[in-house]
């Protein structure tokens, strides 16, 4: 099922992380060793590791390579350090909190050096499997959505390429696929770094679904004919405010108004209880290069300002529902996030 | 006042018009001659020469060149040519069907040849004069709406590169400031073609107006900030439905979200009461590699699917109001678009 794509994986024997370069993708599949936490941080920063739930896993087997080599404190060092790669994605400090928990139990009494890799290992092929384990379950519960003939609309990249499975919002549609239902793809491109034009339709074409791609400035001319959308989360707050992808919060704007239904796809570990709404996410602002050059081409006049922010707040009032590895959460989203969120 | 472009000039000794080429922008100011209805059909079809009312200046003087040289029935073959280059501007066909009336007017009793073409060139500067004169009108009109301090949004490029004039939904600008007002610019940077990040960022710097360009998915981000929507049109039907640049539609639904005004800026050329509404304007579908290629290098997967719409239609109920060289016209728009364009 799906594309077939192994995003990362952690060799024990060499100490080191094999990541798929999607910063060369479409035009290159290549894969790069990543040996120390500043590989890692670097790697998550560039984008050469990305999706909310992707970056988790990363920063995770980052740590096991510092715990490898250097002692608590610089576990703890590296663990900060790939933290601050990138703020908004919530999964990222979720899983260095889980990795540095991890570390601190390792030292209760009888517990060796060893013993504190094995364990920061063990707790990082959690966070892996947890993940493969959570995409697949999103799949289940997110192919009821998918209806025969259907067009759907996917932003950016939400797919196995932005975790260690079949992804979250592709990995619906990699689900209904295996159900045999049919239907087709809008991908929007994502300006500026172009994740639906170069690695949704990418993934979708391996997986042999027919895919459209359109600039995201045509979504409203389109949506007419598109029965759902299905977008990611970089953070779900605890009332439903979601930070994804600039553009995003457009798109469910654009939706509403053509009373076309939107779900936000992402795993638990993309929620924040700690953050009571959108106005508390920390905003990326990235580079204007990103913007300003493409392939090395100026695009944009000289001397002119640049805003890029790399995420928007939808508001939870715009969304239809969550797809989560807990099941679907319809509103009112604060009581029943913090419901499901708090069932094991 | 503006940025002082000349976008086009007719040379009656060469019978040749001079263009500036918008698809070098904003890289090199370079000029094209233009010397046959061909010519001048490829350039309108290549953006070369763009922007609703420049297209409409630029066929009338194709006009020109066949009349020079041949005779009626070449002349009108001519016209119908350059006519077909672009469906969506209503411009085109309004002043290619001057130009035949005029081109039929020079047949009556004791006209010749050389009547003819001095008929055609008068009509032809009389087109350019009048696109420069409504310019400034809706100068003057709009500059009302800007207020000091505003963040004004615009989108695509409906500025002196847009007109042989100083341009509408920046001619506004221009007008504005000439008037001392403070106020900056977001542009959008309007894929595929990005005529906001290369034309529209490099006209506002030359004419000293602060200016900051965001990716089209940005603009819901940036909404809450912004006081008023500029835009332009390439034709406006008769109920007040507006064809423009890709991504209008979207922009107009994100306003009216936000309660933003947005104001379509164009001439009284601009309006087709023969349309009665949205449904009724032929939308150009453009080349896939618009999209898939910039500067010459690929950005999406092989095998997608491309759309690639260059207008959408936004419908009147979200438009604030026009902005023509006969006034601001304000709802209802199908009684007052007739009662104003009745006027003389």
């Amino acid at each position: 099922m799906g594309p077939g794509i192994k995003t990362i994986s952690y060799s024990a024997t060499r100490n080191e992380i094999i990541v798929l370069d999607q910063t060369r993708l479409p035009g290159r599949v290549s894969f790069v060793a990543l040996r120390t936490p500043e590989d890692v941080f670097q790697a998550i920063r560039k984008l050469m590791v990305r999706g909310a739930p992707l970056i988790g896993v990363a920063a995770a087997y980052g740590v096991v390579l510092a715990a490898k080599k250097g002692n608590l404190r610089e576990i703890l060092h590296a663990a900060d350090l790939i933290r601050s790669a990138r703020p908004t994605a919530v999964n990222l400090s979720w899983a260095i909190e889980r990795m540095k928990t991890a570390a601190m139990a390792s030292l209760s009494p009888g517990k060796n050096r060893g013993s504190v890799s094995t364990m920061l290992l063990q707790e990082a092929r959690n966070i892996e499997n947890e993940d493969k384990t959570a995409c697949r379950r999103i799949g289940r519960f997110g192919a009821r959505l998918i209806k025969n003939g259907m067009k759907v609309m996917v932003y950016c990249n939400a797919g196995a390429l932005a975790t260690s499975g079949i992804g979250t919002a592709l990995g619906v549609l990699y689900t209904a696929r295996r159900q045999r239902k049919r239907f087709s793809v809008y991908a929007c491109e994502t300006r500026p770094l172009l994740q639906g034009a170069r690695l949704t339709t990418w993934e979708l074409n391996r997986a042999a679904i027919e895919a459209f791609c359109i600039c995201d400035n045509m979504a409203a001319a389109f949506m007419p004919q598109i029965g759902c959308i299905l977008v990611g989360a970089d953070r779900v707050a605890a009332n439903g405010d979601t930070a994804n992808k600039i553009g995003t919060r457009g798109l469910a704007i654009i939706a509403k108004y053509h009373r076309v239904p939107i779900y936000v796809v992402a795993p638990v570990s993309s929620f924040d209880l700690h953050t009571a709404c959108g106005c508390g996410i920390p905003i990326e602002q990235r580079p204007e290069e990103e913007i300003t050059t493409i392939n090395d081409a100026r695009i944009t006049a000289a001397g002119t300002h640049i805003r890029n922010p790399a995420f928007d707040i939808t508001p939870a009032s715009l969304i239809t529902a969550f797809v989560s590895d807990r099941g679907i959460i319809s509103p009112p989203f604060r009581k029943n996030i913090k419901q499901r969120l708090s069932r094991t």
